[in-house]
């Protein structure tokens, strides 16, 4: 099999891609759909999860940054920028490392954990924590840019949601057609509005012959879209979804419409009892990407699951970037006991 | 592109695997092989990174554990066991819960903080905690097993280094051809000795033209084969390889031998240089993965690169799973200042 050259080469033909944009990669993409047993069996279709978290920097992000960053490069910007304490300013600043320009990251003083922006540290990003709160900090990334030779990677920029539509790609190609339905996260409301993007583009080409329904899910404490207003103060164990007034929502809305899917929110517990779900199967994703197969379940439940169907549920980034959540989930104490074979081995064969 | 079926399918020819075989996967290895500018550069050579830190549990063990916990479930094994408090108890008990099986953990209580067991909890592991240390409990589970309807998947078991040839194989196919040289940290000194293995057995069959010469580092801490000698009391910053008494002694030198490569060591100084190095390229490995590039800096000052050479350094875990050494070896404090535009955009102007 031949070595994966990355997005802007795999998908050149359906991003914009011109011959100046350079050929920038981390070898992002190409990541698992893991076909579920479990999942398949408990809601009798044939469930596929799509595993982001072995995107290089550990989330669905490195599909729209790798492109924000190439074409950022492309207009000749001698750094990027974002607002940022998570999973955007760990992919911005690996790829602006990757190019040898340096990154930016504007942070709320005293919001964020240094542990956090571990990522974002190593790959070597600038960072600038204003005393204020995390709408003034993005405020400031545009004003600023406005004034300087740099490139804004937050999700105003429009290259991210066109880099992201790769992930509905890499879905159909590996299924060889469209799924019946798509189950997603949803926070800032642009990775559903991507995939949406992505499957029209492949349906418009025929590379398709159908649309799956779009199902996105928000966390019940920061459900901007379900109950059609912003919430000033989100709150939600799915810290990657904690978003309170989603950016994208135009665009997200019109994805469900059109394609007949739905818009719902699920709770924390149910967040928690999927995260553990997908665990038992041996993957460890973020506990916002639970949101989609707690999605899923809940429409199991309500009988809106059709026999036999296809559904990719999309699990955004990888546990890896939040162990106490695990460990807390798992809530495990070790059995403690003395150093003897006997003992051991009828502790070990009791575990059986 | 054709999706990737995991590694029992795409190299079945090259494994033990049979008929009665299950098909267990979890879409690990096909791991990418980033052309290494700023290296290639430094050593007017070649270099590539093999990113392993983006198998499925976020490390190479995946490669060996796959295959091992495979052949337990074709022989009948009712669960799979191991001493490991690291990477190796993670992937246990991820293929463990992929297949429906209890894997249990032996660990030397009071020896590990429950964050570093984190994924193997979250994938259901069943934990005991002996009163003793580690080569006890590792001693225990061998004892054990032989007593119950389990299996061992510590490195004495021999599927562990099949599988992980397939890391070999992946280079030679990438690369169209066998590397000139491959770096690589050793701890245990498996993995060492799986890729010349894998090496030799894409030569034997003419896959391969040649054969690379094999490099292997240790970190000075914990550096047995270097020595000639088991390290009773090993240090190194980087944990995963601090291995006093590599199972895998003999193969491993076999392997420097027969290949006319090296074995040698890296300071932890080198080792985090290495690791910073890396990360200022946009990939996020564990410190021990440092040590291969930290080994071909130090081969370079001696004057041992040949020019243009085409070398491969092995990257054999992910960042992710040490977040605090980054916080600490990227040791910056965010610039602190008042939410004003002004401020702000000269702050911002001035880290350009």
């Amino acid at each position: 099999m031949q070595a994966w050259k990355g997005l802007l080469e795999e998908y050149r033909e359906w991003l914009p891609v011109t011959e100046r944009t350079p050929h920038l990669t981390l070898c992002e993409g190409n990541t698992p759909l893991i076909y579920s047993n479990q999942l398949s069996d408990r809601v009798r279709a044939n469930v596929y999860l799509k595993y982001e978290g072995l995107n290089p920097t550990g989330s669905f992000k490195d599909r729209g940054m790798v492109l924000a960053v190439a074409k950022a490069l492309e207009e000749g910007s001698q750094a990027v920028i974002c607002a940022s304490t998570g999973n955007t300013s760990a992919s911005a600043s690996a790829y602006a490392a990757r190019s040898g320009i340096p990154s930016l990251i504007v942070i709320p003083h005293g919001y964020v954990a240094l542990g956090k922006l571990a990522q974002a540290l190593i790959y070597g990003a600038r960072v600038l924590a204003i005393r204020g709160n995390f709408d003034q900090a993005l405020q400031f990334v545009r004003e600023s840019a406005e004034h300087l030779p740099v490139t804004v990677v937050n999700s105003v920029n429009p290259y991210r949601l066109d880099g992201q539509q790769t992930g509905a790609f890499e879905v159909c190609d590996a299924l060889g057609e469209s799924p019946d339905r798509l189950c997603i996260p949803v926070g800032n409301a642009g990775n559903i509005s991507a995939y949406w993007k992505g499957f029209k583009a492949y349906h418009e080409k025929n590379v398709t012959s159908f649309l799956p329904k779009m199902c996105g899910f928000e966390a019940e404490g920061a459900a901007a879209l379900v109950r059609g207003q912003a919430i000033s103060n989100p709150e939600t164990f799915a810290t990657a979804i904690r978003i309170g007034n989603p950016a994208s929502a135009h665009l997200a809305m019109a994805a469900v419409h059109e394609s007949g899917g739905c818009i719902d929110s699920v709770t924390d517990d149910e967040i928690r009892e999927a995260y553990r779900l997908i665990a038992a199967e041996g993957i460890f994703a973020e506990p916002a990407s639970a949101a989609s197969v707690a999605g899923l379940l809940k429409l199991y439940q309500k009988g809106d699951i059709r026999r036999d169907e296809t559904i990719v549920c999309i699990l955004t980034g990888n546990g890896l970037k939040d162990p106490d959540s695990a460990v807390e989930t798992a809530a495990i104490e070790p059995l403690v006991i003395d150093a003897s074979l006997e003992h051991v081995t009828a502790a070990l064969e009791h575990m059986l």
